[in-house]
């Protein structure tokens, strides 16, 4: 697995760790990770700390520069909330880890001209559906269903 | 004005009053103001805690169904990542301050079925234009520019 994707799963895991929802997140500029993140809401009862979301909050104030020459990985397709924020900051790329359990608007990403990549690595799907499968309830909060 | 409007826009002052971003939001739920947020770029050195975002994360974790029944208010008009919070949430309608100082993605949210009224009222587009015109790299870093 790639080096960046597989940091986002270790954070996915250590979400899961807190009793979280296991879903991480890093940023990477020009080949570096500058921030790591992974889901908080059940950690700190928080409605927007989406795993895309407490990674680009822990990347702190960057300039538009340096958003452009970002890549987000995430282990699920961002949702319309993380989608939009990588569509704020211009990131211009996002590598999905999965999108078989939850699909977010790729499409949409795509026609603003988001490079979307995405890998459906084994290690991914089967820690995302086995935490769905165990918690419907908080799956469906988390994706506003 | 409107009476959530005008709480919103009190949310604003409170955040120039703090040396911020003078945005403000609330989130009206049933006639009842549930939650107050505003744009605490400065004040906390946030990267997402724009005004929807932070008065959507003061009003915790809420049901499907609750999101169904709100309103959000906001000073001006939403970017990418609070319109796809509010699409994430499916908060069915929401009310624009201004959209003469900045214009989000409102054509796309009404096309995903969010109903957007646009006030455009004078004192919201006067404080903002105040402010951008006396901070425009602040500005342009919140707006991802």
């Amino acid at each position: 697995m790639d080096k960046y994707l597989k940091a986002a799963l270790d954070e996915a895991y250590q979400g899961l760790k807190e009793g979280g929802i296991p879903i991480g997140s890093v940023l990477v500029l020009n080949g570096e990770i500058i921030a790591k993140g992974h889901n908080r809401r059940m950690q700190q009862g928080s409605a927007i700390l989406h795993a895309e979301m407490d990674c680009i909050e822990r990347a702190g104030r960057l300039t538009e520069k340096d958003y452009k020459n970002c890549v987000l990985y995430s282990t699920l397709s961002p949702c319309d909330m993380c989608s939009g924020t990588s569509l704020l900051y211009k990131i211009p790329k996002i590598v999905v880890g999965e999108n078989v359990n939850f699909k977010g608007p790729e499409e949409y990403l795509r026609s603003r001209g988001v490079v979307v990549e995405v890998i459906n690595d084994k290690e991914c799907i089967d820690l995302m559906k086995r935490f769905i499968d165990e918690n419907p309830g908080l799956w469906n909060e988390d994706i506003g269903e």
